[in-house]
């Protein structure tokens, strides 16, 4: 039996990061039933209180340790070059066996376009982050689209379109792919790449993302592997 | 009007690299009339020599310097690590005015699987080539996929999916993309990305592809751009 055998109820989850994606993410996961507490550097953030007082029930707000604390499940939507120490903030004796669905980019814009990354190539920020929690399991996903897609796939091609996975451990990914289905993928699109090393290349993926998006000029798009 | 006017008429054409993406896109260059010199280190390279055999008519085969002379265009399949190496074998007189359509990627596989790209998230192995002959037009295309599928793209899904391309010369992309529609692409899957630099998001993806390889256990398939 799974250890999340809590997959089909309801949880409490921490979604980490203020910002367009935490607030897209953190909305469905509400609109889905679940509670989520927003984390944020302080406890009095301005985006958080208007996230909270958007959906008045199930939804709080606190720092990224209150958060943390809180959820069952950890989703850390923050900007890619703040993730680590967003994580060191909300501290690892909160994180310890919970499932932390990382689906953040760690972009760096500070030498101009295109962007680079912080973590590429020899390692990924998915594998940073298994790293300095190893009692944690870090499932990399969603990462690979914009996060209008990520909660609706439907809005393009039916949602006939792929999300990847990579993950050490198999029940936190099976425990996400039942998140990933409650928001609208179909199981036949989701892509196990296999451990979290393989974060590399879904997160190296993201330079390709940014030229289709300058050449779609819109971001409602994604990829879906043909054969 | 286009300073490639011949992209409609056959041309003598060099292939650099005597592998199985050298014979593959060799091969179906001569299959659609041009003429094809495979270029490599040595004179008389015994994959080389088989090429010519194998094909009879418009087939040759020469060290690097040859090929490239005899070329007016040239096609880098080398393997990446050894690409501008190759070029410089190949001598920046018998490459400067040419379109050359770079279509390796620089894997370096001595610190184990996964591999690792030589140049990547700051420069790409397209820049490298473009940069290192300036007055040479480097077509970053085709790279994304297994060689099988850039020369016979309707092997899947009657061939709609995409190939991209990359370069700063206009005209170069055009002619580039004469020769792509030949081998089976249709206009509106060529994605053309932008200038040069635009390669390292192809370059990029190598890890996503063979993360998916692994998973597919094959190299037929490619993504499509859904939207």
């Amino acid at each position: 039996m799974s250890r999340f055998e809590k997959s089909t109820i309801m949880l409490k989850i921490a979604v980490l990061g203020t910002g367009t994606v935490g607030d897209t993410v953190g909305s469905k996961l509400i609109e889905l039933g679940h509670s989520v507490m927003m984390g944020s550097r302080t406890a009095n953030n301005e985006k958080a209180l208007a996230f909270v007082s958007k959906h008045k029930e199930r939804a709080s707000a606190g720092t990224f340790k209150d958060a943390a604390n809180y959820g069952e499940m950890i989703f850390n939507c923050t900007s890619g070059a703040g993730s680590l120490a967003a994580l060191e903030m909300a501290g690892a004796e909160n994180l310890n066996r919970k499932v932390i669905v990382d689906i953040a980019n760690s972009l760096d814009f500070s030498n101009g376009m295109p962007p680079s990354l912080l973590y590429c190539n020899t390692s990924s920020l998915g594998e940073e982050i298994q790293k300095a929690y190893p009692m944690a399991m870090v499932v990399k996903t969603l990462n690979t689209m914009w996060c209008g897609v990520m909660v609706n796939p439907e809005m393009i091609n039916d949602g006939d379109h792929n999300v990847f996975m990579s993950g050490n451990d198999g029940d936190a990914k099976n425990h996400v792919k039942e998140i990933l289905k409650s928001f609208g993928w179909k199981e036949s699109n989701i892509i196990d790449l296999g451990d979290i090393k393989t974060a590399r290349g879904t997160e190296m993926y993201l330079p390709l993302w940014l030229s289709i998006y300058g050449s779609e000029k819109m971001g409602a798009f994604n990829i879906k592997v043909i054969k």
